[in-house]
């Protein structure tokens, strides 16, 4: 038996509700996220799929252009088929060569129509209908209307789930857990006790909610508080105790989380997430943050204890963050970054330790041009002693 | 349906055994971590919970005051309750204004202090009782007493699990895994065969415990070690063996593992956690490692493998080491720091390439220097061009 | 009740499905991995297992003795056990003093060797035979012969799984999920639906196959697509609209993936990892990445959206690639490096941001001659003055 290597379906007529047209789609995006869509063509061109160019098949699917580097491969592959492609999405500024497709839809953010385009096509993940026979929920907890949950996944007491709220198999649920309407937690999530869920949260597979903080104290003053109050090592962690958390995690609105990414409970009160903010896989949000709105955090970012974080910020993959630190609204931080101070409002940091990236990378070009600067003050040397001997001589 | 966005109830008297005082609360602290502890007010004002003072609501939760900035809020809430709070904790250093408490708390090590109130004032996970009907245990496997397994939990052949320990939901045992009194571990854990885990080790959701290594050779010499020979890569990795990990890991007393870390097992002999150490989320330790006692691992460290850590060390977030290094005990590693050296006992390192944190910064600071120095070597060029012209035409 | 923490049996005579003596075992990894294995000693002496010099107990197992610096400790073994060790495997260049073993078993490249030994001595992990009662399978998934599916394991409608295939306990597929033969999937597997597993391909626990990529767009444009074409950040990402993910994930004959690795799914058409790759624990793949055969991917490693990979490469624990890069055959990034532009074939990359490793260290020492550079400066700035002050006195 063989597993066949081809790509997935990529997309499905069943999840279009209706019958699309090039024209269709066009209004509609125009009504969804405003002006911009154009058509070229035969605007009653239909659609009912959509396909990356490279995998194309189904000749009522829209293909995907948003480099115009991919337009020989176009020409290539109708050249093959005998006919051109039925619909293109393009940028605005792209104009295709005669023959390639019936019709063309343009867009001035060709990525935001593109969206647009996959949200219509998609399906839904699969999932088993109403409460699975072998999902154990509390008596205690209360579901809303229409919640579907799935094969072997643990709710436990006191828990309250919204209306149109889907648990995937395998999750598990503490006590006193609130998740609010059209919510949706993939398989091997897992949320402690007293955690609470905004509406439309989506949580991936293996997501860790609320486990404890990484906290700990030394009765005596330990290695690294000593080594900041001086810079020699001389105390030793030879007592550990442990700072329980009693607080919980919050994640407000349209919060996502990325597979396998952990945020831990707070020590007292909650770490919070706010409404519309975005966290990709296997970043770690340590216990007592703070994360504004719609902040966007990108694959693999550690965020340190006790933070406050601004609205709208933009952390890149693998950046981390010392503990306690500020970082103010629509502030960037480029990938990799370790911060070590606080980010002004608007600023994009950069470097380890992260400072302004203007400050950073001219600091960075300035170490590419040392050696020839050992090579002039050489030569100044040399013209110097010489210049002396001659003096002196004379 | 909503979900409440409200914080979690930050304690519950259930857990306090007894009724405390604030004097008593002093008392049991000098008894606990040493003396230090001292008081101001009514000794006997009565303590049921612990709460942060943002989110305070029970007059009788003792506030954690670590932080004087928090001290006008504090005023602020007073004045809308129209009565002082029933008692706080301060650092030793910090005096309250009159009539924001009736009762005063302070310690010297204020951390050490909130460490054994929220010790008091926690509540274990919700577990259900005893063995749940849903767990899968294998006959062959020994259970001590009051041990507790939750729902759809797998427990393999051969195990042993001592007196007092927690399987909650959904976690995994292999063969042969050995687990002592008092540990507890989290929905989602793995542990695989043979693995062996000492007494109140704890292991949060989805611990990965004895994954295979990554470990691989080629037949002919790799790109790697070729690069290593020489520094251009003409070997290509055509052919990729696996090389087996026939050995287990060992996690002494008192480890702790954070969420979504894992920790795989050796080629041959263990990988091994000694006593005490401490490990944060989305940590990867790597094969054949040894990490000594009570360190301190932060988030998503990588360790790689054949590594000797010492006693007592500290890695901040998101450190890397190369393979086969040894770190001598008491040495601290700052965070995001690359290792590609061994570092000596009671060391700070810092930096990729990291070195002693002293050097790194020393450089670090002549780097910003290098635009000046450039500006005054071609001042100086200037100057001498003078000279040289003054000289020769005199 | 206490539980032991001695080491795990580190192998089992179980597994040998024959009698092996060392001249056997030099013949057998010839014919496996080619030429190189020679004897000294008693070629007939058997071999039941395999064991770390530390922990050695049985005398039947062959010793592993890849460095010369554990030859004293072999010594004092053998003084306090009273008789030498049955076998020993050690490099080519390794001769061992008279008394230590009855033979010896040598080759050029030991870890080849190791490879094999590990191999003929592993056991499979504990799994329960066939199809665990507890385990559902939707009825319109087709099975291969002889496929194991262990406890609480849940595979969703029209899966294909090929023969001698094997998922642990607590395994969640998706629908529509292929698997070729003999792949291995460990406990808390997720593999959603679409996604594509070639043989024996190898996935360690909670191992997430196929989530969302991180795909958004703002309707206007975004704070980071403003900064790049300014540097000022005046855009807000105010509104937030997700990219669906309606690609899937296709894993290639012979790949593995540790233990709480992330392969996200495409937007459209698959994120592609060809045959033989071996990535490591806690690795992010995301979204519309390729991946070239037999490349080895260390722990932690973060590659970002719409990546090509070529054959062979190398990337060092920890690295992050931006997104949309290429990088060439048997190109090696070096440990902790952020990789922010393309890497040609065969190059060495190191440093964030990366660049040539040669470029790399050669800034990196230059910048330790700073410090240095400006102390001869001031002294050519003093000489300088003097002479001026002298010639213009003169």
């Amino acid at each position: 038996m063989t597993a066949t290597l081809a790509p997935s379906p990529t997309s499905s007529s069943q999840s279009a509700s209706q019958l699309w047209t090039v024209g269709g789609l066009a209004e509609f995006m125009t009504a969804l996220v405003g002006p911009g869509a154009t058509t070229e063509g035969q605007v009653d061109t239909p659609v009912t799929a959509v396909s990356h160019p490279k995998y194309a098949a189904d000749p009522n699917a829209m293909l995907v252009v948003l480099d115009e580097a991919i337009i020989p491969l176009l020409q290539q592959a109708v050249a093959q088929q005998g006919h051109p492609f039925y619909s293109v999405l393009t940028a605005e500024k792209i104009t295709l060569p005669k023959g390639i497709a019936l019709a063309q839809l343009k867009h001035p953010r060709p990525r935001v129509a593109l969206g647009v385009l996959l949200k219509i096509f998609s399906t839904p993940p699969y999932v088993t209908q109403g409460i699975h026979p072998t999902a154990i929920v509390d008596p205690t907890t209360t579901l809303g209307s229409n919640v579907t949950i799935g094969a072997y996944t643990f709710v436990g007491p006191n828990c309250t789930l919204g209306d149109d709220v889907t648990l995937m198999p395998h999750v598990t649920l503490g006590a006193n857990v609130a998740i609010g309407d059209d919510s949706w937690l993939y398989s091997g999530v897992r949320v402690a006790d007293n955690c609470v869920l905004g509406k439309r949260v989506m949580l991936h597979h293996n997501v860790s909610i609320g486990a404890d903080g990484f906290s700990y104290v030394t009765p005596e003053k330990g290695s690294v508080e000593a080594a900041k109050l001086g810079e020699k090592i001389t105390a030793q962690n030879t007592t550990i105790h442990k700072i329980e958390s009693l607080g919980n995690v919050i994640l407000e609105d349209d919060v996502e989380v990325g597979a396998n990414s952990t945020i831990d409970r707070a020590n007292l009160g909650p770490t919070l997430v706010k409404k519309g903010t975005k966290i990709d896989n296997l970043v770690m949000i340590g216990h007592n943050n703070t994360l504004g709105e719609n902040c966007l955090i990108a694959g693999q970012v550690g965020i340190a204890g006790s933070c406050v974080i601004g609205d709208r910020v933009v952390l890149g993959g693998q950046v981390g963050t010392a503990d306690h630190l500020t970082l103010g609204d629509d502030a960037i931080v480029m990938a990799k970054s370790g911060l070590m101070r606080d980010v002004p409002a608007s600023e994009i940091h950069f470097g380890t330790p992260a400072e302004n990236q203007r400050d950073f990378f001219k600091k960075w070009a300035s170490l590419g041009k040392v050696s020839a600067l050992r090579a002039t003050v050489r030569d100044l040397e040399k013209r110097l002693s010489d210049l002396e001997q001659a003096t002196h001589t004379h």
